[in-house]
């Protein structure tokens, strides 16, 4: 898979800073992390909680049409919402009015059903009020991207919604959500993904059934499609249904992405791959492997890439990255004496990989910072280095370093 | 998904607190990682490289039955090895012979193929060198279940094994490798099961094919066998042919395993499911989900399953689980203060879970650690707190904060 890159604008109106703010102490919080909804993750597969909360007035729908969200601005810096009685055209009265159990024996792999996901409560606001313990808002997302029989619902409540001024986004590069709205975003966002890419069973290659509010997929013992073609109902026996398979659950693949200091502690590497802009570097990244610890990831990744060799490895903070399932961890790992010779041909993947002094990484945080298809600030100057904004873990990882982490006085 | 919980036996000869001797300063290495093997991943579909690796006669050979890899011993403390000419009757002359490319045009969905995994160079010992840079000791591993075209070889290969002292392990209760050894382990049985549990496409439904030494698995346009049925080969179009797609790739679930201490940094929370033996606690763990940051599913898990309220959250370390497929993130929690009240009924996972005081937790690291199927040691008073073995990350969790993390000191 190719590099996970930080690179979307950066929002107009991003309440960074004040999720930066060490809420938590040392702890440091990444754009599409933050989200207020409780997720009562418990609760999903609770038929008369999810009924109830749909039908609540408080009720929200976040729609997507071909997994673009719908937003408030062109400037795509807020979402918009549908109420219950505007998506009920769609998803019908009640989708949870039976129990997971008995749809799971009524599956019919030829009806189409909307994917809607339960993304949790907003505790923050009134709302329902269930089994003492559980309130707020609930938030749910929905696919109202107009197919099957659901083509010519979708197209009305879409026309009614650009009547509004309401409209679909354009690419995420035309997203700069503030930071909470980020979150509730990347969770339906992943989630609709990983729906939409599996919809049959890796294991038989059966078609698979959205159960547990959206966040798992099960594999039906029968199909009454299958009737419609003159077979048995019954499928051949699947792994997946004698015990608990990971293909059942949402996919989220670790990422590593580290800033590299030198072995003295006053250099740090930066790569760039084609795409960027001139003088636009950020920090190496690649995919977590299979049975490897993150320490490791982060030393086969830097060397693949780089040539570097690295010592200690420290993990700095995570951020969910929903293109299409990412889990970025944030390292910050020092080369070892002797290792810092670059070099780029064991695995061709970047154009350039070099070391900058912290002064010229400390002048670019403050003058060169944007997302990859911005221009930088008024005080940059032509042939200057460019950084990635704050929204990216990257700029953070940088900083944490530019800021003292590795030579005393660290901030973290 | 159930809990992961580190459950393995404490290995006879572990090796595992030369691992931890903060070879990298700060950093704490956890059983499973520390692999001797450079993956050298980019030559993976290098054919010419995989051959010549394949045929070199240092080139070694790690076999699995239904999953369970060759061992020297009885009691599990060594894998066993083949050479090529061994395996040569079941794997062929030379399966890298033909290209990748070629290979595709060739698929056919009928014909079985043994997975074999290319492991890496051990870099330590003498072995091919290619290219110049990439020296060492070619690893495979190989499954040599008696299956399909290879029924005869693999029984006869198994027979003259058995004859030699040699056996496959019986589930991993059974397996204590040294550190070294149980990384490679886990490196082969997290692909072998992977590419087991794929081999169908969940895009489209059709079967996958092997590629990348083991490390991918593609939806070939064409399929052979489709001829036999009268069928035209050419496939459907599938999304995972026109970009890429992480379904390709091999799946690792992200965990979080915490240990929470109480807002005065002087207790200790721990849970407890059913299967454990009388006494026994462990730090809380579960899977992180879409769109969370490690940090926040740290604190949604430990809220679901204890009802405690986190504060910060600090990342230690991190462990490949390869039962499938985990990565275990290892973090420190401190509940909010008012937020330490223990409630069980929200996602009822969980037995029991309570707060212990450090001393009762010190006492237990010295006198009652062991695997879940062992007893504790000779000092243990029947009655007294039971933990985790030091092979377990939640041990190393447990140890950090009895240590000081958070009360000043920290050995982090």
């Amino acid at each position: 898979m190719p590099l996970p890159q930080p690179d979307l604008p950066e929002p107009a109106h991003p309440n960074i800073d004040s999720m930066l703010s060490r809420k938590f102490g040392k702890e440091v919080a990444n754009y599409f992390s933050g989200s207020p909804l409780n997720r009562v993750s418990f609760l999903r597969p609770d038929h008369a909680f999810l009924s109830a909360a749909l039908k609540h007035p408080s009720a929200t729908f976040l729609l997507f049409r071909n997994l673009e969200p719908l937003i408030k601005n062109p400037d795509g810096s807020a979402l918009a919402y549908a109420t219950y009685s505007e998506v009920q055209p769609i998803i019908g009265e009640d989708p949870f009015a039976t129990s997971e159990e008995d749809l799971i024996k009524e599956f019919n792999s030829q009806k189409y059903i909307p994917q809607i996901i339960f993304l949790g409560l907003d505790e923050r606001k009134e709302g329902i009020v269930y089994k003492e313990h559980y309130k707020g808002q609930p938030y749910f997302a929905l696919d109202v991207t107009p197919k099957a029989s659901v083509t010519e619902a979708a197209e009305k409540l879409i026309k009614d919604l650009e009547g509004r001024g309401l409209s679909f986004s354009k690419g995420r590069m035309n997203l700069s959500l503030q930071a909470q709205e980020a979150a509730i975003y990347a969770e339906a966002r992943h989630l609709l993904d990983w729906n939409a890419r599996n919809p049959y069973c890796a294991q038989c290659g059966y078609p698979t059934m959205s159960v547990n509010a959206g966040f798992k997929r099960t594999c039906p013992p029968k199909d009454l499609a299958r009737e419609l073609k003159k077979k048995n109902p019954e499928r051949p026996p699947c792994a997946t249904r004698t015990g608990i398979s990971n293909l059942s659950f949402p996919r989220t693949d670790p990422t590593v992405i580290m800033a590299v200091v030198s072995a003295d502690g006053q250099k740090m590497l930066l790569g760039r791959n084609k795409r960027f802009p001139p003088y636009w570097y950020s920090t190496l990244a690649g995919f977590l492997e299979p049975a490897e610890s993150v320490e490791e990831a982060v030393r086969r990744e830097v060397w693949e890439e780089s040539g570097v060799h690295l010592g200690r490895v420290v993990i700095h903070s995570t951020q969910p990255w929903p293109y299409p399932a990412n889990l970025m961890i944030g390292a910050i790992g020092q080369a070892i004496p002797g290792g810092e010779d670059v070099h780029l041909d064991h695995d061709a993947e970047l154009e350039d990989a070099k070391w900058f002094t912290l002064d010229e990484i400390r002048e670019a945080l403050r003058v060169g910072t944007s997302g990859l298809g911005e221009g930088p600030g008024p005080e940059y100057k032509e042939g200057g280095l460019r950084l990635p904004p704050k929204t990216a873990i990257a700029n953070q990882l940088i900083s944490a370093v530019a800021n003292g982490f590795v030579t005393g006085n660290p901030s973290l």
